[in-house]
């Protein structure tokens, strides 16, 4: 890669165009003014999908699809056989989602390749768009199965009988979908690229409070999910001394403050969320003889995020007063470091763009997860207003987009060799 | 009085015939085996009500019907004018409710009755049996509204608007009832009886715990209804740092933990619960935005009840790290004292019958809360197993409830004036 070349690229990358393009795709479900409810693999997803295939010739770009209806766009290299340098993220939305998280990685990208084309450069390595299907998980639970059926993480059969909230089969959207794809060449899932880099509004605050531009995503925390049920004995909140109460309210709330003193971290690097509760009989007048609650750990540390989600058992029992309680890991995800030269080459990227930036984890999932377990994978982030996502007001700003898509452009041309 | 009378009625009252009474009833309704689903002024109520009515002959006493659908059986005293000593309770139910709540009281007085129509004995007070309507509030909330639509403590048109779950007006319901019940001379609401005495189950642990047979009710005590909604901002479980969150959940457990300071009671008098917690989006991976929680707050001592209850809404917004909160009050009542006569009456009848008793306050609302602000009124409690009560498996047992009669008997031939 030359200098040059690399300026030269950042330089024709067009943020007016890739803000237009934005907001043509945040017309395909437009909710409440600025939201955006686009549910993966609906009628909404493939008017998305193609809005996006007819930007592909712009591109210099070929189109094909896989068997778990990821989208891929590509653009040829100039070394015969070389692996393609990866990037994308995905089109559906959150149901009251907002206009960035996950379509700008895709329109990102593809500028990118629009301003490879306008400058009619070729990489030695082919550049790759793809747009995973459903990471959001908002329609069929959970997200992210485009990239792991594609990175073998989980076979995609294992998801084909999920099913959303109408009874209708992941297996039988994705047929009835790519029935009506069929007219774009199949690919096969999987494949060994060179590279992956994935570019994404944040989603939390933390670019935005330390006044960053760009984020330099060094990897992904790990997370452990835990269900706690604490059973206690329902009483009449008026006759029942407190002395001989079972309430598993209060041993709910004694739990929640002995898990807090657990988890309790100075740095604030831990991630401990009580997000869900339910009471049972929930009556005003009876005391409690049954309450839920969730447990979300994250830590980009394996080891911290192992010692403290093991002590969370011990802990909730230790903390109980005359109740029983029943602690369930529902889900867990062990961190994933990125790769020393993507996170290099983002941050050499943002450098050559003197934008200001900071080397940080993701706190939220991302394909790039799954991407991270068959090729050298990394992110670039750039700043959300107030942190906010998963959320109609979400927003970032067109000249942070613009500066993200000069970093991606920067970065995607080193790794492809260009 | 003569101890001689009032030993005659005690062996009179028969208990086979109480429990096979109440066994009757407990058939209208049953539910889960041995629980009862009686809502009032439905079928199962009028069927109740007919069965009670049925048994008045044997009794010696008129029926009539007031009003609030107040259902009355008198049997005449000896002296011209004078005023009537009511016993009684009601004949509804909660949901999935016991066999014993509210319907002994009625099934207690009319053996009360029963006896003393066995003996041809007549006091010189008239002596009423009222079951009242809707004390449970389970189907027109709130309860009680028969005796305090009775007692002047509420005008009856306050109630007529309220809607079940079905959305039947109180007033559409009260006026089917009175229809279907015209053959039933009409009463007026109101009256100043010479005094009122109800039996109940204890509806706590109580008397079983210190081994009583009955519990010589000293008064109601108070209670203040609360409801707190904490107000913060939801956010992402993985991404936002716990120091710059606004997280309702967790305030609302510091919140709880501080009332629980305030509302420390090493005597365990006063009767602190948490029974409702709603939380907003109530997602595993997102901080909670908004939690709802309620506060029932009871002690017999008006100046603790003032005070502690006075103090809750700077103690949770002492609390609070971040978010603001909403305190409301959504029910106040004072605590009752019973009159001394009529508390001696049912001590000194416990101690006829050599029935081991104590002096306790009722925890739970009675309709005599209400009878209390027209004459001297009193209750008489007998123990329930596990003090379970508002459940199918209710229990009291068929001696402790012949005891508890007897005892009844023997109060009301006093206040009669037998």
């Amino acid at each position: 890669m030359t200098s040059g070349l690399s300026d030269a690229l950042a330089r024709a990358v067009d943020g007016d165009r890739q803000w237009d393009r934005l907001m043509q795709m945040a017309a395909i479900g437009a909710v409440e003014g600025t939201g955006v409810d686009r549910p993966c693999l609906g009628e909404r997803d493939r008017a998305a999908r193609r809005l996006l295939i007819g930007w592909a010739d712009a591109a210099g770009a070929t189109v094909s699809v896989d068997d778990a209806a990821n989208l891929w766009l590509r653009r040829e290299g100039t070394v015969p056989g070389a692996a393609a340098v990866l990037t994308g993220s995905h089109m559906d939305s959150q149901p009251r989602g907002g206009r960035f998280d996950g379509i700008w990685g895709v329109i990102a990208g593809l500028e990118v390749m629009t301003a490879l084309q306008a400058l009619d450069l070729r990489t030695p390595h082919p550049i790759e768009l793809v747009a995973w299907t459903n990471e959001e998980g908002g329609r069929f639970a959970p997200g992210c199965m485009g990239s792991m059926a594609w990175s073998g993480h989980t076979p995609l059969e294992r998801f084909l009988e999920v099913r959303d909230a109408a009874g209708i089969s992941f297996g039988a959207a994705l047929d009835e979908h790519l029935a009506l794809e069929q007219d774009l060449p199949r690919r096969p899932l999987g494949g060994v690229p060179h590279g992956y880099v994935e570019a994404h509004i944040e989603q939390g605050p933390l670019l935005e409070a330390g006044g960053r531009r760009i984020g330099v995503v060094t990897g992904i925390q790990g997370s452990r999910w835990f269900s706690v049920t604490v059973i206690g004995a329902s009483a009449h909140a008026g006759t029942a001394p407190l002395r001989l109460r079972r309430d598993a309210l209060q041993d709910a709330v004694r739990a929640i403050v002995a898990l807090n003193e657990l988890t309790r971290d100075p740095e604030d690097i831990l991630r401990f969320t009580v997000g869900r509760m339910t009471v049972s009989p929930n009556s005003l007048n009876s005391v409690a003889g049954q309450v839920t609650f969730t447990i979300d750990l994250r830590h980009p540390d394996a080891g911290v995020l192992g010692r403290i989600g093991d002590a969370i058992e011990a802990t909730v029992r230790g903390a109980l007063s005359g109740t029983t309680a029943r602690v369930t890991e529902l889900f867990s995800a062990m961190p994933v470091r990125f790769a020393g030269n993507v996170v290099d080459a983002v941050e050499r990227a943002a450098a050559a763009e003197a934008l200001s930036h900071v080397r940080m984890p993701s706190g939220a999932f991302h394909d790039a997860q799954f991407a991270a377990g068959v090729c050298p994978s990394g992110m670039v982030f750039v700043p959300c207003r107030d942190g906010v996502s998963h959320n109609v007001i979400e927003f970032a700003s067109p000249a942070d987009l613009a500066a993200g898509a000069r970093v991606l452009a920067r970065t995607l041309l080193s790794l492809a060799g260009g």
